[in-house]
């Protein structure tokens, strides 16, 4: 380390400890009548607001969490989950987001693992969660989140029902200075083979990944994605990666939110017409819900922006949306990135190109924002060329990257390898350091000693007019190593198959964007694809029903 | 301190410090083709800064300048400015900023104080410097700023000309990582009494203020004061607060950035015209100065922001740029705040309001952003209602204020009393959490029992169309205690006495907004009004020079 002039310890005693506390405060201060909506039943203004987060952490106190305890919710998106949010780690607590979308035995897993204490169950998943209940080895008290009239319950612990803690409790709570360090939350990735892996962020970081969230999101005026004047509803779920961490930047800047409950997609359609949203984020599958929703059909989306991340924009859903005034701009990031690396940005010389070139930038993984760095790795560590051509494993710095994963030590290491974090994304950065995501590096195609990336071949697909929705894969092959097989779904009362597929993809294999090995010669025509809890394709199952269909000869496969 | 499960050091290796070199790479991400000008000498693109400000760590390095040791620079606002801005901190060094207006006596108290070992020096200044250069305790080696064709000097350990430095230097560098709480700049306040006293900021504060000023800025649509695509061009001087930390900010986020090196009104002129500058910051005197410039009667200023600082922002000059097209908005920090604590902003309160009691907020020093606690307390210590009438002295928490004074101790207790940094302002906040500052402490004037803002009475005398400058502050008086007193200088052509003021300010004794012993009894009309070196009214100058005057029967006294 350098012997540069350090801060004392005695004189730093005047700094002041970067709190989620402060982006609650904050946000009241600027904006005390600006309301928090849930659903068709409930509005608040942020007085209100910081009330009930004074009472939550009250009625938790009471029922006896103590600091560097964990209070775990199980709870569609709510202005609950948005109080949870600020009062479990403003009392030094540690808020698990529970992944209501696991299976049963995955949830008991990832309780056990982060070692709940407390629990607030919705009573919608009291059935699920009473499943589980014996075999809980840390749990010793539970409150009710009901949208109902029920106000008792059978759970083991049974504390109360959340409104009437909340009422019982007083208003007011003087929120303690603590080290910046702590941990504030936590919750399990997804991931597609082994147990959950639990990942854990602190007070600073959220604080620092707030207010690069606000400074990147805000000031950028070529693609500003969010300023406080916008309408602000989350299509991503509250328990992945706190809904990328923009109910705290909407909060911070005092933005009107609207918590829609469960992703109806009558209900999200009434709520974005009703309260005039203007600004969202969700991964591709569910804004295709959405366009699709009855009573979407015909509404003018203009003006409203949607972040898309999770995984690839395609092109095809960059022109549906934009051809309903919708604005969409990817991003990207991860559970273990808290989750903010980079979003879409038209610099300069960006800024000057034709529309249909600015889409091609859009779609991108897009810029690093202020604090992060981002390198292209080889597999044995070593740093590759950002010249938008040479591909390799995305690694990366930020002041708000998961430390490792909870109880995991082995795991941490690998994700930590040389002192930089693994994504596990094939990506190339270019001369602008706009990052493209090739693929994940466990889903590349590999054929004929080339490498093809079964998103870019997503992406061509999904351009034909006969496509709705489409998931390459690698199967194994003989002769090739693998080959890409493509599973694909058809718009209503259209016909697909391998032979219109090949003539589709002739051409980008003519003007030398893909090589010829990249057009599947075998084709599944589907109605439906496999996705995981969080809405992205789930490749470890396509891949296993392929080789059964292909072993069972199955009629749906077409094959040229 | 509570038991909240803290990252142990050993996992929290994985942490990015907060470091000023994350600034600059971001901004030449962002916008590698941007353009950096200085005069209508030197333009150049954000590459070409990263280079620059490698080959200065470079020339630095190879000088000798070793992380630790402190660099000052006297110069004009300039690139040259910029890039020490970055390249010392980014080496690990202390960058001291010296104020080349103080005197010569106390430029060489703050550079014997601040333990300088190199010194780059504006040609201009030479002159100057080499006055000094024989009682300077701690310099070893100089470098020379030119305009001009003057490649050598005589100062004494004289290493070359800045050019030349940086041509023969390589343009690449490996910025090191090290502790974020290292000193990065310091300077020295111009206090009215006794020496200079060093402030100093970390890598981290500046860090801090960079994120949340380009947030408040950026994202905060009902007065939004800033976005990327801006050109920014200071009218502060970069030796203060770093010209406000603006320049961090706005080269983190890839900006247009103009440096007009003196403030010569026409050359100021010249550039807002030629680079169409819509962005900048100033004191009150100097945008008057600006808006009376030749060339500047016809130039139409549509939709150009200016933040004003540093004093208090009248409504007179709030008008009169208002009809220029210029818009205003007032913030307010210190040296010791780094500086931002807060700015003008309209809720949705506030927004619905008519244009004139909108004015009336933007005049006001605002509202803290994001992580700024503040709050008024009495002599005794105690809080006070923040109901926007109670008066107390203003005093703030945030992760950006300086930790103490350099080498006094005594004075950095008592700036921290009881754990608040005491900004010496009496000031109100309201309900909107809006700060509005009365007085300094030792500028209110009391009298008959009563507290007089000078402020306040400045403002108001401010609006008689026969006014084009005021101060006021309290003289002694042997049955009052203190009597308020003006000085005046009157527009061309117009006549002021205190008969003329009497009439003026008599209506707003009837509607009760000031009371009847804030009129003053004797005034001075006068050609220009004492100024301290940042173009603050010097009030400890004024109120000596009234008291020669009344002593002297001054022809220029006029009393009821």
């Amino acid at each position: 380390m350098l012997n540069t002039r350090v801060i004392p310890p005695t004189e730093s005693a005047h700094s002041t400890p970067l709190l989620i506390k402060s982006l609650l405060q904050s946000g009241v201060r600027y904006e005390r009548t600006q309301e928090i909506i849930y659903r068709d039943q409930l509005r608040y203004d942020y007085s209100t607001l910081y009330q009930r987060v004074c009472r939550l952490a009250n009625a938790l106190t009471e029922a006896g969490v103590k600091p560097g305890e964990t209070v775990a919710v199980m709870d569609w998106d709510s202005n609950r989950y948005l109080e949870c949010m600020f009062a479990v780690p403003m009392i030094g607590a540690v808020l698990h987001t529970i992944n209501i979308r696991l299976s049963p035995d995955q949830i008991l897993y990832t309780m056990n693992h982060a070692e709940d204490i407390y629990v607030l169950v919705n009573s919608d998943f009291v059935p699920l969660y009473k499943g589980i209940e014996h075999h809980l080895t840390t749990v010793k008290k539970t409150i009710l989140l009901t949208d109902g009239s029920d106000k008792g319950s059978d759970m083991l612990g049974f504390v109360g029902e959340y409104e009437d803690l909340l009422a019982a409790a007083s208003p007011d709570y003087d929120f303690p200075d603590f080290d910046e360090n702590s941990v504030a939350t936590t919750f399990y990735t997804t991931g597609t083979t082994g147990n959950p892996k639990g990942v854990y962020f602190t007070h600073r970081q959220l604080v620092l990944h707030t207010l690069t969230q606000a400074a990147s999101m805000g000031a950028l005026d070529s693609n500003r994605l969010l300023g406080n004047r916008d309408v602000y509803m989350p299509i991503t779920p509250m328990f992945h990666v706190h809904a990328w961490g923009i109910p705290y930047t909407a909060t911070m800047l005092g933005l009107k939110q609207v918590y829609p409950g469960r992703y109806e997609p009558e209900l999200l359609m009434q709520l974005i017409k009703q309260e005039k949203v203007t600004f969202s984020h969700c991964v591709p599958t569910i804004l295709g819900m959405l366009l699709n929703a009855k009573g979407a059909q015909d509404h003018d989306f203009n003006g409203m922006r949607v972040i898309i991340g999770g995984s690839a924009l395609n092109r095809g859903l960059f022109d549906a949306a934009k051809a309903r005034g919708m604005r969409l701009s990817a991003a990207y990031g991860m559970s273990e990135t808290c989750p903010l690396i980079s979003a879409a940005y038209l610099n300069l010389e960006l800024e000057k190109l034709d529309d249909n070139q600015r889409a091609s930038c859009l779609i991108k993984a897009g810029v690093p924002g202020p604090l992060v760095e981002a390198r292209i790795m080889d597999a044995e560590g070593n740093f590759l060329a950002q010249d938008g051509k040479t591909q390799g494993e995305l690694v990366l710095h930020a002041p708000w990257l998961t430390q490792g994963y909870f109880r995991e030590p082995e795991k941490s290491v690998e994700l930590w390898a040389g002192g930089w974090m693994h994504t596990g994304d094939v990506a190339t950065i270019d001369q602008y350091g706009t990052i493209e995501i090739r693929d994940r590096i466990k889903d590349v195609i590999k054929t004929g000693g080339e490498w093809i990336s079964s998103l870019e071949l997503e992406d061509l697909i999904s351009l034909n007019s006969a496509v709705a929705e489409v998931a390459v894969v690698g199967v194994p092959d003989p002769q090739w190593d693998e080959r890409p097989f493509a599973l694909i779904v058809p718009k209503a009362g259209q016909t697909m198959d391998a032979r219109i597929l090949r003539d589709h993809l002739k051409p980008f294999v003519d003007d030398g964007r893909i090589n010829k090995w990249a057009i599947p010669t075998q084709i599944a025509v589907v109605e439906e694809i496999p996705k995981t809890s969080v809405g992205k394709l789930d490749k470890k199952r396509i891949r296993g029903e392929i080789a059964q269909w292909q072993e069972a000869g199955a009629p749906f496969l077409s094959t040229l």
